[in-house]
């Protein structure tokens, strides 16, 4: 039996913050109390930047990344190679890819994927929107369509639907290779990883 | 080589978050971009939670607890036993008391152990004012003083230092008492913790 210990507005910030991805229940109750104690050096610059975050943040109407600005940093970005698009479910692949540093390329967020289970269907994803890009050039000449979707099913569904749709556009499509992550023991990946990094084997 | 995909302004709140107890870099990315995407549901009510807390955050002038009322909202409770202080070394600690909800009493944050080395010394903790609340009975009459301080040597040494100052109040001093979690195993405890719970063994 629990009671209260301080007032209502510090259960409302523990509650709040126990939504955040990474904390719980208990974590955000530390949270919220190291938020209090760094009242000024923590608590007040987050609340600041949250406030200015939200009223700046808009998806960008080319790629549909989230940013501060319009069209996004990355579209807006003249260094990038206008010639190759990479297609995402999510923005947080968007970031994860631009982590890894392996393209400087542009992207698309298709903002999800392919579910009829959970009714997303094709005019739930931003697909219209990358055929219109592509068939428009997006500023220059789109030679290639590189399809980073996650290799689940519904991922793969939605490789499938888009790579049929792009096929008229002439455009070339690729995809992520399979393979073993770097890094990572045999003993602990799946037979249908294995059997496509075996297939895809490459020569020293 | 990474590179911003996103404005200043988002990655300045990443970093914030990352410095939130429970969230590393990686995970204050997830949670910024979670963020962001309920930036209606979840950060806009969060930043409004977090100005709020910050607009009215008070340390109890009385116990040290903090909260966005004074005295604070134990303090001020009328229910609560006025005959026993429970002393313990941190906010943090009274939360965790009371939701064990084992006693409904008050309390007296120390704000942290006597550390020598860490040049912590008794003019730095609120060791005066839980004397005088003794000395003056605190609305009442004060009848004991549990000391919960952490079972560290730090702990240990400001419960001896407290016990000695109070001694001449003639109040009746406590501790909490030594043991087995419940739920432990004894193949995990250290010597100490089963020597004590030895010592202070019950008859069933």
């Amino acid at each position: 039996m629990a009671r209260a210990v301080a007032g209502p507005e510090i259960e409302r910030l523990v509650q709040l913050l126990a939504r955040v991805p990474g904390l719980g229940p208990r974590s955000a109750r530390r949270a919220a109390l190291q938020l209090i104690k760094k009242r000024e050096s923590l608590m007040a610059p987050l609340a600041g930047a949250m406030e200015e975050v939200l009223g700046k943040i808009e998806t960008c109407p080319v790629c549909g990344n989230l940013d501060v600005r319009s069209p996004c940093l990355v579209c807006s970005d003249p260094t990038r190679d206008p010639t190759l698009i990479i297609v995402v479910a999510d923005v947080s692949d968007l970031w994860a890819l631009e982590r890894s540093g392996a393209m400087n390329a542009r992207y698309h967020v298709l903002g999800g994927t392919l579910s009829p289970l959970d009714g997303i269907g094709p005019d739930d994803l931003n697909i219209a929107s990358l055929i219109g890009r592509v068939r428009a050039g997006d500023g220059g000449v789109v030679g290639e369509v590189l399809l980073a979707l996650p290799a689940t099913v519904d991922g793969q569904t939605t490789a499938h639907f888009v790579t049929e749709l792009l096929r008229e556009t002439g455009v070339k499509v690729t995809r992520l290779a399979h393979g073993v992550p770097v890094g990572g023991e045999l003993d602990y990946l799946d037979e249908g990883t294995l059997s496509a990094a075996i297939r895809a084997r490459t020569t020293l």
